[in-house]
């Protein structure tokens, strides 16, 4: 059993300050998580929209420079015959699309995991025209010293995961697409097996099946192979449409512990775990029946995107689980229990 | 220029005999090449659906055992209530999709490069639940004495691209997948570059854009990584869907000669040719801007799948580029040039 934070949401859009002027923040949430020096770091999601103006559309975009990105506002006349929208997610301006929301990644900083202080500046954002529409979903995971920071980036090549590492959280380094599109929710963990890095990574499915939990290996973290799919939805309504993994898998006595997200009837998104054999991380052991944690509280039910409770950040501090989780796209979240305890309900 | 094979087609559907009772061949095309021995080696692409019976639809599939498949027909009633047309490709049985055909790879032979002897029974062919629906499209490649044939593999977990090795085209070894879902279209270089084993792929693109070739890196042809997607579609209407790469690339003294195929309006497919920079083959150098062929004879334009030209195989056999290229889904042609004509075309 999770236990909700009762201070919920942890961080909400408002306490996160805008990258651009005329930008406004829309959401900060589905954080990665990582303890340093003391601390829990969030690697927020933080997604910007432009402030309106009566009888103008205004999207935000980003012009590149020399490996920077430039934010800048487009605006358009509402009016203007060659506009049109495409759906929710943004317009489309002579055969080109704009993203109403772009998102970055921000970090936040906390003594007790609680409550957090938001920095004032982007730490990752859209450098190239291969982000050009964001950097989403960040995984933190710490091996031998160094963080290694996977993340999801979007274009017009569509979705995929890029690779960055950090020892300071003050700069970083990129290291390049680790999983050519279209693939999000990488895990890599925390340890090497049978002398290779593992990660589990989720490819689209737009054929016969339902998209699903794959396993793949790498000698140096750069280049993946060696793939396989472990774990596909099951006939659930919790589980109907797509399953995808979440942080860096935790090593127990009984197995790799991996908190996964399913995207259910209704576009539902809920969070389980399961087990995976310590020495063979492509075999499910286990995998929990009901939820570890549904859309119930008001903050989990309504928002940018109603109805979804998504992680992709836990530590373990103080004995317990901290699983911080996006709640309806917008707000960051917490919810705590310890690895045994999920373990004994499995 | 290129010019077709007054013999054409070179290998009908009908010169390949079934892999199981029941079944016929629907197609024999997109063949990977290679010289061997003296002999132009083509792996073609075998579609096979089943005998037709009245009152039944009946479909291929295969029974998993043992690291083998084993060929079966699933029979329906043509009334059964429970049965449902998906489109085209198959039907859906109680929730479960079965494919109107499925292909396997089959080695032909030939002294000069027109007259083909196409062996009696399958080389490779679905042998695991991630093969159910099929393997096709192989490309091979001879990288220091070892043939490399990578192929798309179909199940429900969707399409991607496994890798296998022979010395001897007699047997071979799977080496697993080395892009995963949703990847196709896999060129393997003949040489390594910058101490790295480099491959066009080909990753589906849902999203914003158009699916286009990619480049990466490897240092084992197991693990790829260092992903940039590196030619899209050009807005014409040769290539208004699509790109995607076809054999291995050819050396020569202005770069990396690419034979690539471009899905136009109303689904129509042509050949064209591009040049990778010889160090960075990152660097498209140059790009042709008229098709090396279209369909334009009756074989090209009517059949399986019928506007169709895609090649996957080409050999340099007595200094000319021998060019071998599926026709509608259906059969297999030739069409011969010279790389420096092509060169010099560009």
């Amino acid at each position: 059993m999770f236990k909700r934070c009762e201070k919920n949401p942890v961080i909400y859009p408002s306490d996160v300050k805008p990258s651009a002027e005329g930008y406004r923040v829309v959401g900060a949430f589905n954080p990665g998580a990582v303890l340093f020096n003391d601390e829990v770091i969030l690697l927020l999601r933080v997604a910007e929209s432009c402030i309106p103006e009566p009888g103008k559309v205004r999207v935000p975009g980003y012009r590149f420079y020399q490996g920077r990105g430039i934010p800048e506002i487009m605006e358009f006349d509402e009016n203007d015959p060659d506009l049109s929208l495409r759906d929710t997610r943004g317009v489309v301006y002579r055969g080109k699309e704009y993203l109403s929301s772009i998102s970055h990644l921000r970090l936040a900083h906390s003594i007790d995991g609680i409550n957090f202080t938001v920095e004032p500046t982007p730490f990752i954002c859209p450098a190239s025209p291969d982000e050009e529409y964001g950097t989403e979903d960040a995984r933190i995971v710490c091996i031998d010293g160094i963080f290694y920071i996977n993340y999801t980036i979007v274009s017009t090549d569509s979705w995929c995961t890029a690779l960055a590492t950090t020892t300071d959280f003050k700069t970083y380094k990129r290291t390049g697409i680790i999983f050519h599109p279209e693939n999000k929710d990488v895990s890599i963990f925390p340890e090497k097996i049978n002398n290779k890095y593992i990660a589990l990574h989720r490819p689209n499915n737009s054929g016969f099946g339902k998209a699903s939990i794959w396993y793949a290996e790498s000698p140096d973290l750069l280049h993946w192979g060696n793939h396989k799919c472990i774990a596909r939805p099951r006939d659930t309504a919790y589980e109907a449409m797509k399953i995808g993994g979440g942080s860096a898998p935790i090593k127990t006595d009984e197995g790799w512990l991996c908190i996964y997200h399913a995207k259910g009837e209704n576009s539902r998104y809920s969070l389980f775990a399961m087990l995976l054999d310590l020495k063979q991380p492509w075999k499910v052991v286990k995998r929990g029946k009901a939820p570890l944690l549904e859309p119930e509280c008001e903050y989990e039910t309504t928002g940018f995107y109603g109805n979804v409770v998504f992680t992709n950040g836990t530590v373990i501090k103080d004995g317990q689980l901290f699983m911080y989780y996006g709640s309806s796209d917008e707000t960051t979240c917490l919810a705590v229990s310890s690895v045994d305890q999920i373990l004994c309900d499995l």
